[in-house]
Protein backbone atom coordinates (compact mmCIF):
# COMPACT_ATOMS: atom_id res chain seq x y z
CA UNK A 1 0.00 0.00 0.00
CA UNK A 2 2.67 2.46 1.04
CA UNK A 3 4.49 1.39 -2.19
CA UNK A 4 2.05 1.86 -4.16
CA UNK A 5 1.24 5.60 -2.96
CA UNK A 6 4.91 6.27 -3.44
CA UNK A 7 4.93 4.94 -6.76
CA UNK A 8 2.19 7.06 -7.80
CA UNK A 9 3.59 10.30 -6.44
CA UNK A 10 6.73 9.41 -8.15
CA UNK A 11 4.55 9.34 -11.58
CA UNK A 12 3.23 12.58 -10.06
CA UNK A 13 6.49 14.50 -10.16
CA UNK A 14 7.33 12.68 -13.17
CA UNK A 15 4.34 14.42 -15.55
CA UNK A 16 4.92 17.68 -13.17
CA UNK A 17 8.64 17.62 -14.73
CA UNK A 18 7.51 16.84 -18.20
CA UNK A 19 4.99 19.67 -17.97
CA UNK A 20 7.68 22.18 -16.21
CA UNK A 21 10.34 21.35 -19.12
CA UNK A 22 7.70 22.38 -21.67
CA UNK A 23 7.00 25.26 -20.00
CA UNK A 24 10.19 26.52 -20.36
CA UNK A 25 9.84 27.00 -24.38
CA UNK A 26 7.41 30.18 -23.34
CA UNK A 27 10.66 32.41 -22.92
CA UNK A 28 11.37 31.87 -26.50
CA UNK A 29 7.95 33.45 -27.49
CA UNK A 30 8.72 37.17 -28.20
CA UNK A 31 6.16 39.73 -27.50
CA UNK A 32 6.45 42.99 -29.52
CA UNK A 33 6.31 45.43 -25.98
CA UNK A 34 10.05 46.84 -25.67
CA UNK A 35 11.57 46.47 -22.49
CA UNK A 36 11.55 49.79 -20.01
CA UNK A 37 15.30 50.53 -21.53
CA UNK A 38 14.06 49.84 -25.28
CA UNK A 39 16.58 47.76 -25.87
CA UNK A 40 15.02 44.65 -26.98
CA UNK A 41 11.38 43.07 -26.85
CA UNK A 42 10.57 40.94 -24.37
CA UNK A 43 9.16 37.51 -24.10
CA UNK A 44 6.60 35.82 -22.53
CA UNK A 45 7.94 34.31 -19.08
CA UNK A 46 9.39 37.81 -18.01
CA UNK A 47 5.54 38.99 -18.92
CA UNK A 48 3.67 36.74 -16.90
CA UNK A 49 6.36 37.47 -14.11
CA UNK A 50 5.76 40.89 -13.73
CA UNK A 51 1.81 40.53 -14.02
CA UNK A 52 2.23 38.42 -11.12
CA UNK A 53 4.30 40.67 -9.29
CA UNK A 54 1.91 43.15 -10.41
CA UNK A 55 -0.60 41.25 -8.73
CA UNK A 56 0.28 42.04 -4.94
CA UNK A 57 0.57 45.68 -5.67
CA UNK A 58 -2.15 46.66 -7.84
CA UNK A 59 -4.46 44.55 -6.13
CA UNK A 60 -5.70 47.41 -3.80
CA UNK A 61 -6.86 49.62 -6.97
CA UNK A 62 -9.34 46.89 -7.94
CA UNK A 63 -12.74 48.07 -7.99
CA UNK A 64 -14.31 44.74 -6.86
CA UNK A 65 -12.93 41.74 -4.52
CA UNK A 66 -10.25 39.32 -6.00
CA UNK A 67 -8.40 36.44 -4.82
CA UNK A 68 -4.95 37.31 -5.99
CA UNK A 69 -3.76 33.44 -5.43
CA UNK A 70 -5.81 32.40 -8.48
CA UNK A 71 -5.05 35.62 -10.20
CA UNK A 72 -1.30 34.81 -9.75
CA UNK A 73 -1.52 31.51 -11.40
CA UNK A 74 -4.05 32.73 -13.84
CA UNK A 75 -0.99 35.23 -15.23
CA UNK A 76 1.69 33.14 -14.41
CA UNK A 77 -0.10 30.25 -16.91
CA UNK A 78 -2.24 33.02 -19.35
CA UNK A 79 0.60 32.59 -22.06
CA UNK A 80 1.60 29.48 -22.51
CA UNK A 81 -0.79 28.52 -25.02
CA UNK A 82 1.61 30.43 -27.13
CA UNK A 83 4.22 27.74 -27.52
CA UNK A 84 2.35 25.79 -29.92
CA UNK A 85 0.36 29.28 -30.97
CA UNK A 86 2.85 31.99 -31.08
CA UNK A 87 1.98 35.45 -30.29
CA UNK A 88 -0.71 37.44 -31.76
CA UNK A 89 0.49 40.79 -31.29
CA UNK A 90 -3.06 43.14 -29.89
CA UNK A 91 -3.68 44.69 -32.91
CA UNK A 92 -3.08 41.72 -35.81
CA UNK A 93 -6.85 41.59 -37.20
CA UNK A 94 -5.75 38.79 -39.72
CA UNK A 95 -4.07 36.84 -36.83
CA UNK A 96 -6.85 37.20 -34.49
CA UNK A 97 -9.17 35.09 -36.79
CA UNK A 98 -7.50 31.75 -36.35
CA UNK A 99 -5.88 32.52 -32.89
CA UNK A 100 -8.92 30.85 -30.93
CA UNK A 101 -8.33 27.96 -32.13
CA UNK A 102 -5.07 27.50 -32.25
CA UNK A 103 -4.93 27.98 -29.00
CA UNK A 104 -7.34 25.73 -27.75
CA UNK A 105 -5.72 22.85 -29.47
CA UNK A 106 -2.66 24.07 -28.07
CA UNK A 107 -4.11 24.06 -24.54
CA UNK A 108 -5.56 20.89 -24.75
CA UNK A 109 -1.97 19.31 -25.59
CA UNK A 110 0.21 21.46 -22.96
CA UNK A 111 -2.14 21.14 -19.93
CA UNK A 112 -2.82 17.45 -20.50
CA UNK A 113 0.87 17.14 -19.98
CA UNK A 114 -0.15 17.30 -16.00
CA UNK A 115 -2.00 15.22 -13.92
CA UNK A 116 -5.70 15.35 -14.18
CA UNK A 117 -6.09 17.76 -11.18
CA UNK A 118 -3.61 19.55 -12.05
CA UNK A 119 -4.24 19.93 -15.49
CA UNK A 120 -7.72 20.74 -15.11
CA UNK A 121 -7.20 23.46 -12.73
CA UNK A 122 -4.65 24.91 -15.28
CA UNK A 123 -7.49 24.78 -17.71
CA UNK A 124 -9.97 25.77 -15.96
CA UNK A 125 -8.42 28.86 -14.96
CA UNK A 126 -7.13 29.30 -18.78
CA UNK A 127 -10.87 29.33 -19.74
CA UNK A 128 -11.85 32.09 -17.30
CA UNK A 129 -9.64 34.43 -18.16
CA UNK A 130 -10.71 34.15 -22.05
CA UNK A 131 -14.29 34.45 -21.02
CA UNK A 132 -13.26 37.64 -19.05
CA UNK A 133 -16.27 37.55 -16.75
CA UNK A 134 -15.31 37.36 -13.33
CA UNK A 135 -13.32 39.81 -11.19
CA UNK A 136 -10.54 37.57 -11.04
CA UNK A 137 -10.34 37.35 -15.32
CA UNK A 138 -11.05 41.54 -14.84
CA UNK A 139 -8.26 41.86 -12.82
CA UNK A 140 -6.00 39.59 -15.01
CA UNK A 141 -7.01 40.89 -17.87
CA UNK A 142 -5.90 44.42 -16.58
CA UNK A 143 -2.48 43.25 -15.61
CA UNK A 144 -2.30 41.78 -19.30
CA UNK A 145 -3.18 45.09 -20.67
CA UNK A 146 -1.88 47.92 -18.28
CA UNK A 147 1.74 46.47 -18.25
CA UNK A 148 2.63 46.80 -21.74
CA UNK A 149 1.33 50.10 -21.51
CA UNK A 150 3.71 51.00 -18.82
CA UNK A 151 6.33 49.68 -20.66
CA UNK A 152 4.98 51.53 -24.14
CA UNK A 153 5.39 54.56 -22.18
CA UNK A 154 9.02 53.92 -20.60
CA UNK A 155 10.32 52.87 -23.82
CA UNK A 156 8.94 56.98 -25.78
CA UNK A 157 5.78 54.37 -27.01
CA UNK A 158 8.16 52.63 -29.60
CA UNK A 159 6.12 49.56 -30.48
CA UNK A 160 3.03 51.51 -31.10
CA UNK A 161 5.42 54.19 -33.59
CA UNK A 162 6.34 50.65 -35.66
CA UNK A 163 2.93 49.18 -35.55
CA UNK A 164 1.46 52.76 -36.29
CA UNK A 165 -1.29 51.87 -33.33
CA UNK A 166 -4.32 54.27 -33.17
CA UNK A 167 -5.39 55.93 -29.48
CA UNK A 168 -8.84 53.72 -30.56
CA UNK A 169 -7.72 50.58 -30.91
CA UNK A 170 -5.91 51.00 -27.69
CA UNK A 171 -9.22 51.92 -26.57
CA UNK A 172 -11.32 49.57 -27.76
CA UNK A 173 -8.61 46.87 -26.52
CA UNK A 174 -9.07 48.52 -23.01
CA UNK A 175 -12.79 48.80 -23.00
CA UNK A 176 -13.48 47.19 -19.83
CA UNK A 177 -10.57 48.45 -17.64
CA UNK A 178 -13.07 51.62 -16.63
CA UNK A 179 -15.22 49.26 -14.41
CA UNK A 180 -12.02 46.92 -13.52
CA UNK A 181 -9.94 49.90 -11.71
CA UNK A 182 -11.51 53.67 -11.94
CA UNK A 183 -7.44 54.72 -10.95
CA UNK A 184 -5.74 52.70 -13.38
CA UNK A 185 -7.88 53.34 -16.46
CA UNK A 186 -7.72 57.27 -15.37
CA UNK A 187 -3.54 56.42 -15.49
CA UNK A 188 -4.03 55.14 -18.96
CA UNK A 189 -5.30 57.45 -20.27
CA UNK A 190 -2.89 60.13 -19.18
CA UNK A 191 -0.44 57.84 -20.67
CA UNK A 192 -2.16 57.98 -23.80
CA UNK A 193 -2.79 61.71 -23.90
CA UNK A 194 1.24 62.06 -23.41
CA UNK A 195 1.91 59.88 -26.22
CA UNK A 196 -0.45 61.47 -28.71
CA UNK A 197 1.46 64.95 -27.66
CA UNK A 198 4.64 62.97 -28.89
CA UNK A 199 3.05 61.68 -31.98
CA UNK A 200 3.88 58.05 -30.77
CA UNK A 201 0.22 57.59 -31.12
CA UNK A 202 -2.09 58.35 -33.62
CA UNK A 203 -4.89 60.94 -32.39
CA UNK A 204 -7.74 58.98 -35.20
CA UNK B 1 -11.64 63.69 2.50
CA UNK B 2 -12.65 61.70 -0.61
CA UNK B 3 -10.23 64.14 -2.45
CA UNK B 4 -7.36 63.27 0.34
CA UNK B 5 -8.10 59.74 0.14
CA UNK B 6 -7.92 60.05 -3.76
CA UNK B 7 -4.49 61.88 -3.93
CA UNK B 8 -3.39 59.07 -1.45
CA UNK B 9 -4.40 56.47 -3.48
CA UNK B 10 -2.67 58.00 -6.66
CA UNK B 11 0.82 58.99 -4.76
CA UNK B 12 0.82 55.07 -3.64
CA UNK B 13 -0.06 53.90 -7.68
CA UNK B 14 2.54 56.09 -8.70
CA UNK B 15 5.08 54.43 -6.54
CA UNK B 16 3.83 51.08 -7.27
CA UNK B 17 5.04 51.91 -10.96
CA UNK B 18 7.76 53.05 -10.47
CA UNK B 19 9.15 49.87 -8.55
CA UNK B 20 7.11 47.95 -11.38
CA UNK B 21 9.60 49.52 -13.77
CA UNK B 22 12.40 49.50 -11.49
CA UNK B 23 12.00 45.88 -10.93
CA UNK B 24 11.86 45.34 -15.87
CA UNK B 25 15.94 45.59 -15.14
CA UNK B 26 16.01 42.06 -13.39
CA UNK B 27 14.98 40.79 -17.04
CA UNK B 28 18.87 41.92 -17.79
CA UNK B 29 20.30 39.72 -15.53
CA UNK B 30 21.37 36.64 -16.53
CA UNK B 31 22.17 33.34 -14.71
CA UNK B 32 24.43 30.74 -16.17
CA UNK B 33 22.00 28.39 -16.17
CA UNK B 34 21.23 27.52 -19.69
CA UNK B 35 17.25 27.27 -21.52
CA UNK B 36 16.35 23.70 -21.31
CA UNK B 37 16.83 23.67 -25.45
CA UNK B 38 20.69 24.88 -24.34
CA UNK B 39 20.17 28.00 -26.67
CA UNK B 40 21.25 30.82 -24.47
CA UNK B 41 21.44 31.16 -20.66
CA UNK B 42 17.95 32.23 -18.56
CA UNK B 43 17.49 35.65 -16.76
CA UNK B 44 16.39 36.38 -12.96
CA UNK B 45 12.63 37.56 -14.56
CA UNK B 46 12.34 34.12 -16.03
CA UNK B 47 13.64 32.16 -13.47
CA UNK B 48 11.50 33.34 -11.16
CA UNK B 49 7.91 33.29 -13.31
CA UNK B 50 9.52 29.79 -12.99
CA UNK B 51 9.43 28.70 -9.62
CA UNK B 52 6.58 30.37 -8.97
CA UNK B 53 5.12 28.48 -11.68
CA UNK B 54 6.44 24.95 -10.27
CA UNK B 55 5.23 26.14 -6.62
CA UNK B 56 1.56 25.48 -7.59
CA UNK B 57 2.59 22.07 -8.88
CA UNK B 58 5.54 21.13 -6.07
CA UNK B 59 3.72 22.27 -3.35
CA UNK B 60 2.24 18.71 -2.52
CA UNK B 61 5.72 16.67 -2.45
CA UNK B 62 6.82 19.23 0.97
CA UNK B 63 6.77 17.16 3.67
CA UNK B 64 5.94 20.10 5.97
CA UNK B 65 2.57 22.83 5.28
CA UNK B 66 3.57 25.35 3.46
CA UNK B 67 1.76 28.85 2.52
CA UNK B 68 1.71 28.85 -1.14
CA UNK B 69 0.96 32.46 -2.14
CA UNK B 70 3.19 33.80 0.50
CA UNK B 71 6.14 30.75 -1.44
CA UNK B 72 5.17 32.37 -4.85
CA UNK B 73 5.49 35.89 -3.60
CA UNK B 74 9.03 35.35 -2.12
CA UNK B 75 10.35 33.55 -5.42
CA UNK B 76 9.02 36.22 -7.82
CA UNK B 77 11.09 38.73 -5.55
CA UNK B 78 13.61 36.93 -4.30
CA UNK B 79 16.21 37.84 -7.21
CA UNK B 80 15.31 41.57 -7.72
CA UNK B 81 18.60 42.99 -5.16
CA UNK B 82 20.36 41.62 -8.63
CA UNK B 83 19.51 44.91 -10.55
CA UNK B 84 22.17 46.11 -8.18
CA UNK B 85 24.41 43.40 -7.14
CA UNK B 86 24.66 40.77 -9.82
CA UNK B 87 24.41 37.44 -9.94
CA UNK B 88 26.44 35.67 -7.87
CA UNK B 89 27.25 32.03 -9.41
CA UNK B 90 26.24 29.44 -6.92
CA UNK B 91 29.88 27.77 -6.92
CA UNK B 92 31.97 31.28 -7.34
CA UNK B 93 33.57 31.43 -3.47
CA UNK B 94 35.29 35.27 -4.56
CA UNK B 95 31.44 36.43 -5.03
CA UNK B 96 29.54 34.95 -1.87
CA UNK B 97 32.31 36.63 -0.01
CA UNK B 98 30.72 40.22 -0.50
CA UNK B 99 27.79 38.65 -1.78
CA UNK B 100 25.50 39.39 1.48
CA UNK B 101 26.29 43.17 1.67
CA UNK B 102 26.09 44.47 -1.99
CA UNK B 103 22.46 42.50 -1.27
CA UNK B 104 21.17 43.86 1.69
CA UNK B 105 22.33 47.80 0.00
CA UNK B 106 20.42 46.42 -2.78
CA UNK B 107 17.00 45.10 -0.83
CA UNK B 108 17.25 48.64 1.03
CA UNK B 109 17.02 50.45 -2.13
CA UNK B 110 14.59 48.58 -4.35
CA UNK B 111 12.23 47.80 -1.37
CA UNK B 112 12.05 51.51 -0.79
CA UNK B 113 10.67 52.44 -3.66
CA UNK B 114 7.40 50.73 -2.57
CA UNK B 115 4.90 52.20 -0.35
CA UNK B 116 5.82 51.75 3.52
CA UNK B 117 3.92 48.73 3.89
CA UNK B 118 4.67 46.37 0.52
CA UNK B 119 7.87 47.87 1.03
CA UNK B 120 7.95 46.30 4.19
CA UNK B 121 6.41 42.95 3.54
CA UNK B 122 8.33 42.24 0.75
CA UNK B 123 11.74 42.96 2.60
CA UNK B 124 10.13 40.41 5.21
CA UNK B 125 9.83 37.98 2.79
CA UNK B 126 13.04 38.22 1.44
CA UNK B 127 14.71 38.19 5.02
CA UNK B 128 12.89 35.37 5.27
CA UNK B 129 14.07 33.81 2.34
CA UNK B 130 17.67 34.68 2.78
CA UNK B 131 17.65 33.25 6.35
CA UNK B 132 16.07 29.97 5.50
CA UNK B 133 14.91 28.56 8.40
CA UNK B 134 11.15 28.31 7.62
CA UNK B 135 9.13 25.66 6.25
CA UNK B 136 8.11 28.53 3.29
CA UNK B 137 12.01 29.66 2.89
CA UNK B 138 12.69 25.93 2.28
CA UNK B 139 10.14 25.26 -0.10
CA UNK B 140 11.09 28.45 -1.72
CA UNK B 141 15.45 27.14 -1.96
CA UNK B 142 13.96 24.10 -3.15
CA UNK B 143 12.24 25.69 -5.70
CA UNK B 144 15.30 27.90 -6.89
CA UNK B 145 17.78 24.76 -6.67
CA UNK B 146 15.92 22.15 -8.31
CA UNK B 147 14.42 24.16 -11.22
CA UNK B 148 18.22 24.92 -12.37
CA UNK B 149 19.15 21.05 -11.58
CA UNK B 150 16.22 20.20 -14.45
CA UNK B 151 17.15 22.75 -17.09
CA UNK B 152 20.84 21.48 -16.54
CA UNK B 153 19.30 17.81 -16.66
CA UNK B 154 17.41 19.12 -19.97
CA UNK B 155 20.86 20.85 -21.69
CA UNK B 156 22.73 17.75 -21.51
CA UNK B 157 24.73 19.26 -18.26
CA UNK B 158 25.89 22.29 -20.37
CA UNK B 159 26.73 24.44 -17.09
CA UNK B 160 28.12 21.85 -14.81
CA UNK B 161 30.19 21.00 -17.50
CA UNK B 162 31.36 24.55 -18.79
CA UNK B 163 32.09 25.25 -14.85
CA UNK B 164 33.83 22.32 -13.99
CA UNK B 165 31.15 21.29 -11.16
CA UNK B 166 31.98 19.37 -8.47
CA UNK B 167 29.44 16.50 -6.92
CA UNK B 168 30.17 17.07 -3.70
CA UNK B 169 29.58 21.02 -4.18
CA UNK B 170 25.53 20.41 -5.86
CA UNK B 171 24.87 18.36 -2.99
CA UNK B 172 26.64 20.90 -0.17
CA UNK B 173 24.33 23.56 -2.00
CA UNK B 174 21.33 21.05 -1.75
CA UNK B 175 22.20 19.69 1.74
CA UNK B 176 18.87 21.27 3.21
CA UNK B 177 16.88 19.49 0.46
CA UNK B 178 16.48 16.08 2.03
CA UNK B 179 14.98 17.90 5.11
CA UNK B 180 12.42 19.66 2.82
CA UNK B 181 11.38 16.81 0.33
CA UNK B 182 12.31 13.37 0.75
CA UNK B 183 10.92 12.43 -3.03
CA UNK B 184 12.27 15.75 -4.41
CA UNK B 185 15.99 14.76 -2.78
CA UNK B 186 15.95 11.71 -4.71
CA UNK B 187 15.48 13.03 -7.95
CA UNK B 188 18.06 15.09 -7.50
CA UNK B 189 20.40 12.47 -6.71
CA UNK B 190 19.09 10.11 -9.55
CA UNK B 191 19.63 13.44 -12.18
CA UNK B 192 23.42 13.59 -10.40
CA UNK B 193 24.04 9.81 -10.64
CA UNK B 194 23.07 10.51 -14.55
CA UNK B 195 25.43 12.97 -15.41
CA UNK B 196 28.49 11.62 -13.32
CA UNK B 197 28.16 8.98 -15.75
CA UNK B 198 27.75 10.91 -18.82
CA UNK B 199 30.96 12.72 -17.42
CA UNK B 200 29.32 16.33 -16.80
CA UNK B 201 29.59 16.15 -13.25
CA UNK B 202 32.55 15.35 -11.19
CA UNK B 203 32.74 12.49 -8.62
CA UNK B 204 35.03 14.14 -6.37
Amino acid sequence: MEEKRSNKQKERLEQQIRFILEADKVKNIFRQTYLADGNRKENDAEHSWHLALSAVLLKEHMDEDVDLTKVMIMVLIHDLVEIDAGDTYAYDAEGAATKREREVKAADRIFGLLPDDHGTYFRMLWDEFEEYETADAKFAHLLDNFQPLLLNDASDGRSWTEHGVHRSQVCRRNERIPETSGIVWDKMLEIMDKHIEKGHLKAD
